[in-house]
């Protein structure tokens, strides 16, 4: 169950025929993309994977953490995957170089990352965390701390994690309590508790820096009185050498469902004297800062998403394709693995279907990173930035949702060993079930969706990438064979056209209809960008085979995907606009229904 | 977290307006379902369950089993709870009243082992085990057998458990190993290995009936040469008094995702000189025996369906009526519990609506039993027994897979705390995640649906359900305002009556297309019989306030619950057909595919 083999052939073709790695290779300050590189550093980052951090996933989950007398302990080997993670520059890839990184691009940090994730979720949010911390600090922090910390931070010396949610700010960080009080010497010191930290605390690194949202005593109310603050766990001298150990503790672990190796600490600020903390960026800013933080982490747990699918797809494919049982109903045979079933082939194509949808989506996103930040066109490098804010939530949200979906298929493939916990495959259903909470749930992103990312700008950012996606079935043309999907995608972008205007509709009037909507808006909205992914993806496969290219099984095999996509999962855009335009009478109904 | 709440309100309306008790209790021999009686009855399970099981659920999950020098150890609590069930009298309710059972009909069996279910699945599947065993000895086991078990199983002195499954022996018992050999007085001795033994051992009873699945040296191979035998645990003298321990014995314990208060045993029959077993019936009848038994649990097994989710609905509720976060879109307001988010309010309204339809359709069934077993009027009684047979499989696979996400909505109702166990919802889910497992997975489910009660008689059956539903159609034409839901479901019949006539075509030449669409097409066949079920009520419900009848917010909540239904749940049938049409070209993609 600890084999893992790195989807190299489905990355290679999505980087190559959807992200375009050539052309994000030639953008000013994205050089280093070569394609020969990123396929090499692709290969090195799956034996990684494999070897190193994929034999540690089951045993971190049986073992996982322990708070003994007052440290945090985590499972056997986390140390060791930590020191070669670093030593081997995985750390630092994606890393700005003027702080020792390597400034290679988002289009290679997400399959490089979908690596880690999937080999070992819990060990790989430390590296995650402490990476989105950085970007924080980057954008906000002052130069000396930038100066101070940042290079112990990209070095691996140190680590971080980002210290928001308190036991009544979940959701809502409007209402966060932890107080900030100005020692006047450019210091503040902090009281108050945070929950769901994870690796709040550990021993993997010799210092830990906690990005905490707190609020001065006369900071105004709300969101707008919020504001960062970096504190460490020992304090840090002005030559960077440690100092006493800083008034913040775990004081619990959570017990939880799955991701037993992260620790999920309570922290405590200010037990005794107070934390000494230094504010990040402007006061009262905090919660714009955390944005960067949040968006950057809600793309990671978006990789999360096909990620763990991917992992569970391999153990559920070498299950059915091992274990033997029943007749084969079409040929009599008997003594055939289960694979040779209609059905068990259906669940299987299903998974791995949902999984190169999610993935060709989620590099597509990654590329438009790259040409936001970097592309020399203005238009194109705005409108790709436009392009991640309108999509981020339906990445995170409906790529965990699917890919939550496709862990619990792995369990069905096993059948009564699935539910065994000595086959490993349930881990990956538990460990993914918490990818649709964390970074806020799918009922947060939808809001987002249908709230600040369509109605507050009238749908124009959709209208484009509905126009965009409508030129690209035109490229479709060429393969007559692919003409019924294109068909079918059209038909897809109609009903979500009469979806969006539905929202657009209610939104003048009726939040409370829009918000009903919103889940199932966004369902749809995946579905729609997935098919419009998976097709292109067909028709660059049909492109590749008639050129001659090597390799035909597999682009064989993404005609199939495509041809899945279309017949199993095309009809769900239907099913859920029709969901949002009878919304009106799911919000009306009162709470008269709950009662049984 | 141990509060349960029976849905009295929800079992007394169905009961009475969907099942129509009061027909029951007029067949012969339901006579004990007099309606006062029933509603009695109900009330007083409804306080066994809160008051004696549901606080040992969250103990039970939590404690789990252990094998101690050879012993089954059973969570704390449950040897009182057992007795407390027998003293009462729970367990041989719906026993034969020759046997010192009760005699009560179906009707009231599913609502009251619904609570059962609901309050502690891992404790309740000894007696649901221990009863379903019994179905199978009165139908096939000599008068001797009988007269020396079933009285003392009756008054819960001893228990019974199915011992079916093999290591090479799942979903496909035609390859039983386990053998027996004929010792010449009357008596077999068996020697082989059984595995996922629920209750296979335990200290709760005084003696355990084993029925065991096992072949002849000299039996035909596959599934004619399987025989049924009864191995007690303690061998049993003439008098009933309780001989020599017999050599049968529970050899390890699974670790599973769920259920931890069931123990799950490997057995081990034949370690020594063989275990003593007594045929049960005629010789390599076993598995038309087994298939009595594996009815009866699966009827079962659709009721915890329903229960699991009922339990996890009630908690959501509880948690979202108190859980203070956010400000509401509509209203501005703060410090509102988070039932006030229009997203949450669909979540739950949903959630309720699935356990809702699910109750109708499971105790629609158990009323046809009873028709089936009583109605004088044979043309009743012979097509109450076909409606069952037709929709076992959708009853179980269907009621599961829903019960199943309605516990997984659960978890996310409560976001972060969700996935923390210490809060007892993460439990819900992951007992039900057997459910869809146990007594034959979904997708052996849909090929027993599309095979065995469609395609082996044409559709016959089917074709007089849907005529049925269709002329209850005509019943709702009085309520102008159940118009829009009596069309929506009137088009849903129409599209199953397209993946019928697809199912029927196909089946001709096709078998691997019709597996293909096997699961998709008992998909929509649980919509389309739900979404009856759910109109019937309805109309019932504004049948009952145009009379008056009190209780007037629940009867409004019926019409909610309708309203939701058909605007959220009716588009997969739909969805669902269109699945099944395109099933050719799901089962056309090659294993290239798999490629990644």
């Amino acid at each position: 169950m600890d084999q893992y083999d790195a989807p190299l052939r489905d990355m290679r073709f999505i980087l190559e025929k959807l992200v375009n790695i050539q052309s994000i290779s030639g953008l000013p300050g994205c050089e280093e993309a070569e394609p020969d590189l990123v396929f090499n550093v692709l290969e090195e980052a799956g034996k990684f994977a494999a070897h190193v951090l994929a034999p540690l996933n089951r045993t971190g989950d049986l073992q996982g953490c322990r708070l003994v007398d007052g440290k945090v302990i985590v499972p056997e080997g986390w140390q060791s995957a930590w020191n070669q993670f670093v030593a081997a520059g995985w750390l630092s890839l994606s890393l700005p170089q003027e702080y020792g990184g390597q400034g290679l691009p988002k289009a290679l940090w997400a399959p490089v990352w979908e690596m880690w994730f999937s080999s070992n979720l819990a060990f790989t949010m430390l590296p995650q965390l402490t990476l989105g911390q950085t970007e924080a600090l980057e954008v906000a922090a002052s130069e000396a701390l930038k100066a101070l910390y940042l290079p112990r931070i990209v070095s691996g010396e140190w680590s971080c994690n980002m210290s928001l949610t308190e036991p009544q700010a979940g959701s809502d960080l409007s209402v966060v309590r932890t107080r900030a009080e100005d020692v006047g010497d450019g210091s503040y010191r902090l009281f108050g508790q945070k929950i769901f930290i994870s690796y709040g605390d550990h021993e993997l690194t010799e210092n830990i820096v906690h990005l905490v949202l707190a609020r001065l005593p006369d900071a105004p109310p709300g969101i707008k009185g919020i504001s960062l603050f970096l504190v460490p766990k020992f304090l840090v001298n002005e030559d960077g050498s440690l100092g006493a150990r800083n008034d913040v503790h775990a004081v619990s672990l959570e017990h939880k469902m799955g991701i037993h190796g992260s620790p999920t600490c309570t922290m405590v600020y200010g037990d005794r004297q107070g934390a000494t903390g230094y504010l990040v960026g402007e006061l009262n800013r905090g919660i714009e800062y955390m944005f960067v933080m949040m968006n950057d982490a809600r793309f990671g747990v978006s990789v999360h998403g096909v990620a763990l699918a991917e992992r569970a797809y391999q153990m559920a494919l070498r299950y059915a394709s091992e274990r033997v049982q029943g007749r084969n109903a079409v040929t009599g045979e008997v003594g055939q693995p289960i694979i040779g079933h209609a059905d068990i082939h259906r669940q299987l194509l299903s998974m791995r279907t949902r999984i190169f949808a999610m993935r060709t989506l989620v590099y597509t996103a990654s590329g438009w990173f790259d040409h936001a930040r970097c592309n020399p066109d203005s238009q194109t490098a705005e409108r790709s930035r436009r392009y991640i804010d309108l999509l981020m939530p339906v990445l995170k949200a409906w790529n965990t949702e699917i890919g939550n979906i496709v862990c619990d298929d792995a369990i069905q493939v096993f059948g009564g060993m699935g539910f065994v916990e000595e086959t490993g495959v349930a881990q990956h259903y538990r460990d993914s079930r918490v990818t649709r909470i964390y970074e806020g749930t799918t009922g947060i992103q939808a809001n987002d969706l249908v709230g600040r990312k369509i109605l507050r700008e009238g749908g124009t950012t959709l209208r484009e990438l509905l126009d965009d996606i409508r030129a690209d079935l035109v490229r479709c043309a060429d393969w007559p064979e692919l003409q019924p999907h294109a068909h079918t995608l059209q038909t897809n972008i109609e009903a979500m056209e009469q979806a969006t205007h539905f929202i657009l509709e209610h939104g003048k009037t009726r939040l409370d209809v829009v918000q009903a909507a919103a889940v199932p808006f966004l369902q749809l909205s995946g579905y729609v960008c997935a098919g419009w992914r998976v097709l292109q993806a067909a028709a660059a496969a049909h492109a590749a085979l008639a050129e001659g290219q090597h390799d035909s099984r597999y682009l064989q095999g993404i005609q199939g995907i495509a041809d899945c996509w279309f017949a199993s999962f095309a009809p769900q855009v239907r099913a859920h606009a029709d969901v949002v335009l009878a919304s009106a009478s799911m919000a009306r109904v009162s709470e008269a229904a709950f009662l049984n």
